[in-house]
């Protein structure tokens, strides 16, 4: 269903930055705006908001049934068939609103290719629409809070269960097979991403995908994992061990844990997303890693597992009530292994920060 | 890998086409050219190749032992951290190759907003890279279609299993999940997309994605699945029964039947994605069922579930040897039922078609 308010406070953002309007392609923003959860594909379909709140759907008729469905009273239907292609149906959503030819902005849901077949087929200045709902939707109501408070319990649970699981002589990908298992025990059937299970040197690549090396004895398991409950995702990491750690990765554990626990502890009235990334830097550089973790300390996170506010060095944006975003600092030993340790954080309305994952961030030994 | 082949045909392309290099984000595109197979996201990496076949790699830092893995032996990456963001590095990359100002093309893995992006921080004219790979693509080699073989005798060993496995009952949901356990059991791994399993009335949806319904007594049921084998996908769809069908599904199943096997006959030397498209049509036009058929009739099946060649109405160029695709008619009856019958087929030197699933066309009840 088109979310009217929502809408609404797009059109005036829109009217405030001089921009005609923001075509919204399959993405969160599409389910944010018109509760639309589908996946992007060859085939253009999403929903024109203009300046002045009036819409209209692209729809290809493969999929009208659907998109009638889930919008319900959009005014004007854009539709196309396989056989035509989609820029006269785009124009002709264009003419309707009277924008052909106007500042047009494109959202992350839009490939380039379609928006130049576009270009290539009617007059249009095109304008980066990636961060014209960012300011809304980073600010979570009530409602949207429960839920991510609930969506983030839930993955408490099947990191719990995780930890009873993993044993010596398992393959990463067994451990990746039973997290959707463990989340639908829950009933979330749908993941925030593809879950990382990266064990000893494969640790050191923060977003591993492999899944072939059997976990051995006293060997150290990244887990990073999060599932979309009522759309809005989790997103935690654990770093687990199956038997005794050595001295180096005993050291590197408890480097992270505290740098993690710093940068959750700088979430306060007036801080930005840089303090909170300088705040869990800073531990790590101080220990002597800083090479080591070479990337931000964290992402929104709400319907899209990545979103605004970034806590990153330049984002000088004080952080709002509200705002929900990871905190996961890490180190990586290329060859050796790796350590990450990732919760969630909600801005409370006084400023401070409420940590919406509770499995225990001690080093922990599976099994136990 | 990167594979120099098909980057020295790449760099011929864009030689005849006057551009003067392609970026190629994540995609099949990117599996096909660099051995890289990797989900797009906010950050930005791919590869760029230039008309004289020299290329750059584009890395953000927390993905560089992966891309460095896959690509092995680029010469320059062009890389990036997460604070300072990609454009800088994107046009680094370009002043290495020399092209900044040049007419760079973009392709299917490129987001709207990220090309933009480089537009707003560099001089260049963006160029529609949609099919500067479709050519040497569409035409596999015999190692290729090998591998597509296998991967299609797979997919008809899943589909006799659920064909076992469906009773009246359980969920669609139910049947969805035992499609990826009955590709592992083959050694398959990954989807080629979310099959689909719709019933009933959901049939009259192609594209359906719930997966509530209970499937009831003398129920229809669509499977539309496919898995990738060495990266290649199958794609195949079949109608079973759970039952006894009514008249009107016992008559429109045979029309559907009828068609697809006309559209496999049509593959003929000579013949175009029109004809193949047309043949089809036309046997549910004249059993008078025209309205309820509105999307093509196939597409070509390789890296990509959807690349070219296409079977519809307008592609007028002739079938070469190599082409796979897939001919998939359907009737969809909203509120009703739907049928689809799909099978992929491979064009052979002789310009004939030979099918690539064997499983029968003919009327079948599940668990017999």
């Amino acid at each position: 269903m088109i979310k009217k308010k929502r809408v609404e406070r797009l059109a005036q953002t829109l009217k405030d930055r001089g921009i005609d309007a923001l075509y919204i392609g399959p993405s969160t923003d599409l389910e944010y705006v018109g509760g639309l959860d589908t996946q992007p594909d060859e085939r253009v379909r999403g929903l024109m908001v203009a300046k002045d709140a009036r819409c209209f759907a692209m729809t290809p008729l493969l999929y009208k049934e659907e998109i009638v469905k889930a919008f319900e009273d959009v005014p004007f239907y854009a539709e196309w068939n396989d056989h035509e292609g989609f820029t006269g149906a785009f124009r002709r959503g264009c003419e309707h609103l009277g924008i052909v030819g106007g500042r047009i902005a494109f959202n992350d849901g839009v490939r380039a290719v379609d928006m130049l077949a576009v270009r290539d087929a009617m007059p249009m200045e095109m304008v980066n629409g990636a961060d014209l709902l960012a300011g809304q939707r980073s600010r979570k109501d009530e409602e949207e809070l429960e839920v991510l408070r609930e969506s983030s319990r839930i993955v408490d649970k099947v990191v719990a269960k995780l930890q009873k699981f993993i044993r010596p002589g398992i393959k990463e990908r067994d451990v990746a097979k039973k997290i959707p298992e463990f989340f639908e025990e829950e009933g979330v059937t749908q993941m925030s991403f593809n879950p990382i299970v990266a064990s000893g040197p494969n640790g050191s690549m923060p977003h591993y995908s492999g899944g072939e090396r059997v976990i051995g004895e006293n060997d150290i398991v990244i887990l990073d994992l999060g599932g979309r409950y009522k759309s809005y995702c989790s997103d935690t990491t654990r770093t687990l061990f199956t038997g005794t750690p050595t001295e180096e990765m005993k050291k590197v554990y408890e480097i992270v844990k505290r740098s993690q626990a710093a940068g959750e502890a700088a979430v306060r009235p007036g801080a930005t997303g840089q303090d909170v990334d300088r705040a869990a830097r800073q531990v790590i550089i101080d220990a002597g890693y800083g090479e080591f973790f070479f990337n931000r300390v964290g992402h929104g996170v709400g319907l899209a597992v990545h979103e605004s506010p970034y806590m990153i060095e330049g984002n000088d944006v004080p952080l709002a009530p509200g705002n929900v975003f990871s905190v996961e600092p890490g180190i990586y030993l290329p060859g050796k292994f790796g350590v990450r340790i990732e919760n969630l954080v909600a801005v409370r309305p006084d400023g401070s920060g409420e940590a919406l994952n509770h499995f225990t961030r001690e080093l922990t030994i599976c099994g136990d």
